[in-house]
């Protein structure tokens, strides 16, 4: 951490300033410029709250070097995070396909999807059942019949189930779910991210419409630091002047977190950019970017959904894409060897 | 609503989607095109789900007419909406001002911070008890003994109290809260606010760092759905790619919200722009805008705070900026009448 | 175009606004509502200035259904525009790959880079001569003698070479340049893009930073309507808040341009991303997309370039990229087909 | 300016990059820390490449401490710039109001404006003779022609006169113009600010869209650096993703330019909001927060304006905002100094 002191500071608060940062444990270089004197403060800053220096009269600005997250930072645990859930296995070369209705409607549509994405070589089976809605006049959900609806379907296809909370409040509900997912307008529900710390059980993050890379690490080091470990990063697009998609994409956050951090990383193309055309050319792109997997919305009659229908693809687009993703996929494994 | 339509529609698909829409109780005027077929729908359409008719496959895109918020929207309640609390109203012509530290720190800290902000003509008293952190390493605030505190505060001036709420489980410690606050990362929190919908107890809703006004004005539209007509809208600063400033206030959401809602909004300058120094210029250009009041951190002893210092004002500032404050809204309500 | 009018417009006004339209030879359709009067404007209204009608008293909004672009739209043009260059070809299922150093500093630098650049399997030599910098004080690139120096290049390799243009008065020192660049932050300068419709020579016109897909189309229709209908279009990043990379790389633009233009369009993962460990994994992406090509800096000697080091790549990385991103192409092509 | 090298930097590396730097006069200081070392660069950094520094191998980022401009920093100049043309001042406590239509059509329609403009208090006349439009199909304006009808309006008015430039051949067209304006899209047209920066007259200087202070203050340099100090800074509203107005007003830049420049800085609420009604509240707003002046527009015929009418407003409106803008000028002079 650099703190970037104002011309003449006062003799005394910089001593005080100095004392305050050797109690906790770290060592003070001094830099004295013609304009400005700088301090290096060297040693575990992970902890130090920014706001509290800043604040100081004498302080212009403070600057950090080391990334405030610690449990998430690829730096302090080099091996990739390998997470299984059931039969199968999220990060580490897996490529992992996530595919299901946005909502959950009824027995006969999540079944029937379910078993036409395992047919197809999904790995895991999505349904919203709590729906975050813009509009208090928009449908809402099954909410807990959704979940019942998606345990039958897991019954039937073996395949495990993710399935988005709103609220803590709704954690009961989710006991026998496999992945928890949070959306990316909860990314930064602080009390949500704790109970969740709390919890043995992957989540799902999803990146915040208009966030950082840093806050979405410090939002999954909130539950990493309650003791979770489990985190699945998911990109879903983030918020740009551009009208014409609903979101842009940042697939370049692959490769950044596979720097960043040990955590697997997934792209959602499906709400990125919400319309179904779109979807097959970001899927591939995403694989060959070397994400760890995908999350997809699959339709067997999009005209009738109940929600975000536009950017649904139907069963048997999936299928074919879902063959040139494991196809890909492995070429891209076999080139980077060669 | 205008419903574009696709080249060359399906006819049974066109017809079973104007049947769909007459059940609505709308009214559907076609115009053919030689690129396009346009239906126009008329009558009330906020509670029709826009997602359900972009879904079909014979839809190219669809545009709203008619805002879709209905109890906040000012075209169906004309008059200003003014809200009271305790002795004080908040709209109409009034200029409130909210002051208080960011966190509440000790009883000592809260109680000489109220009696400054009350002798310089505050009208209400703001401090955080639940603080919400980018970092789960920084300070989490008081929690149930910073609202007790607050009441001690008010208990000594007379200041209502208005303090942030973070999840609806903490709603029991509010219930001697004069005002709740939704900070802006909580605002579409939809969760919180259904159950904020069910208080009888004026909301101060902040407009999210990446949101619209008609996102803003549907999180309003949530809580007034459910039976909650106190709500009051404060603009806080919005993201932008400034990094010089914390963010960028939004100010002309002063006259646009005067227009599209009667819900009364207020100017909050010291998270807009996180430096203190900014804070008197932009109260006063809130007040010369039309903001019917303000929300600022003032603290005692800022080196010290123990979060978000460097946007806080001191007593003596806060003193001489609210006499100005008060002499410009007399002298705007003066030439405005002339 | 739909033109939504104010409640109860006057009659007069309204009448001299319909024998307007129909002076345009555009056909007008006139749906009657509770709250709202629409006008659908049937015909060729892309020459039509939205600004006008949305000036008038009677009008409350104006929505566009038709794009306001029509040289560059696929609606007009169905098959896929191929530029030759030299014996290369843009765009039609081949897959271009420039390369080349950010600046060019001396005819031993850029003899060098052409010749590892053309033995890896580039088709195109790139490098700066004029240098768009943000403070007079960085360096400004070799000028008209960089492009002397580009030209040795070519005649050494047999490669085409593309490089910037800043201002229509350097024209004469791009006479015998093979394509001409024009760069992110004059997409918008009109009197360029005029310009450069009235020369016989590809344009490469890149993206604005903050700009629209329709924005980038409209530009692109300035330099089509002068009649050089030779436009590649470059996706270089656009700017978010996001400051860990240099621009976010927004690669749906790939799937989106095919939709809207028939104009070839290719990614420039260097400039995006700003550090050259990513752009090996963006350039993968990007062929998975479905780009028609890529424009990256390689620089034989990056620590000591002289603008732009971090994003570029050594040849030794580019010879392993080149071969991996032809390999990828082929079997995106084969995958295809299948 | 702080580098911060990789972990474990190459010995005879750091050897070089010290040498290199104390040649450019400055002095280096160095901090060993446990996972980072950190220079420190003191002296005058201005002239200094950062990207020059980013590219080299041991170094991780380099971050600023001193502001990359020199010519425009209140630093250095601390005392305001006024700047006179022909009897009116720019800056130094003086309110400027620029006032006249969007573009110039007609000598009756220039001269009527610039007579009323005069008698409502307006200290300056703007018009539009070249118009930087986004489609080739709007009107351009009337050039040349347009320049000498404002001249026209100065003779009858005494009004001098600002108009906007867009290409550097055009300057001939400029030499009696009062003040050049150069657009948002040209902020960053560097061959165009090297011009500008060769000529004795003041420029008048917009944000761009999407630019940072410190950007423009770049741009401001490129004019000051040829030579030309009189740059006045004009906010015109930034993009965001609202879009119920055209661009957000950020009034902050009022008192953050302030900090940073000795430069006056004006407003544009007219091009800011896109609407007429909010241009009277944001004007009084600007006056407020401490802008040196304002630029709007103004037009006796809004509903047949040939360009951006729907933001213009009426003279009657326009006096009557005038009387209120220079009587809260003079109340907030009063107020400052009691």
């Amino acid at each position: 951490m650099i703190v970037i002191l104002k011309n003449n500071p006062d003799k005394s608060q910089l001593d005080s300033l100095i004392s305050w940062i050797k109690e906790k444990g770290l060592q003070v270089h001094m830099s004295v410029g013609e304009n400005h004197t700088v301090l290096g403060l060297i040693g575990d800053t992970s902890k130090i709250d920014i706001d509290l220096i800043s604040a100081l009269d004498i302080v212009d600005t403070v600057k950090r070097v080391q990334e405030p997250y610690k449990n998430a930072n690829r730096k302090f645990h080099p091996e990739d995070t390998v997470i299984k859930v059931r039969d199968t296995q999220i990060g580490g070369g897996n490529l992992t396909v996530i595919a299901g209705p946005c909502s959950v409607e009824s027995e006969k549509q999540i079944i029937e999807i379910a078993r036409a994405v395992k047919a197809s070589g999904a790995t895991m089976l999505r349904g919203g059942a709590f729906k975050p809605r813009t509009s208090p006049y928009s449908f809402q959900g099954l909410c807990g019949e959704g979940i019942e609806l998606l345990k039958l379907a897991r019954r039937e296809t073996g395949l495990p189930i993710v399935t988005e909370i709103m609220d803590a409040s709704q954690l009961p509900l989710f006991e026998d779910v496999d992945v928890i997912q949070v959306g990316a307008r909860n990314m930064q529900n602080f009390n949500l991210l704790k109970e969740l710390g709390r919890q043995d059980k992957p989540i799902l993050l999803k990146r915040g419409l208009s966030s950082t890379y840093e806050e979405w690490l410090m939002s999954a080091e909130y539950i990493m630091s309650g003791g979770n470990e489990k985190v699945i990063l998911c990109e879903r697009g983030i918020r740009t002047f551009e009208t014409y998609v609903r979101n842009t994409l940042d697939l370049t956050s692959v490769p950044v977190l596979r720097q960043l951090t040990h955590l697997p990383n997934i792209i959602d193309p499906s709400h990125a950019t919400g319309r179904s055309a779109f979807v097959p050319p970001m899927a591939l792109a995403a694989v060959a970017a070397g994400a760890d997997g995908l999350i997809m919305e699959v339709h067997n009659d999009p005209p009738r959904a109940l929600s975000d229908g536009p950017q649904s693809i139907r069963p048997e687009v999936f299928d074919a894409l879902t063959k040139k993703l494991f196809a890909l996929h492995s070429f891209m494994r076999e080139n980077s060897q060669g």
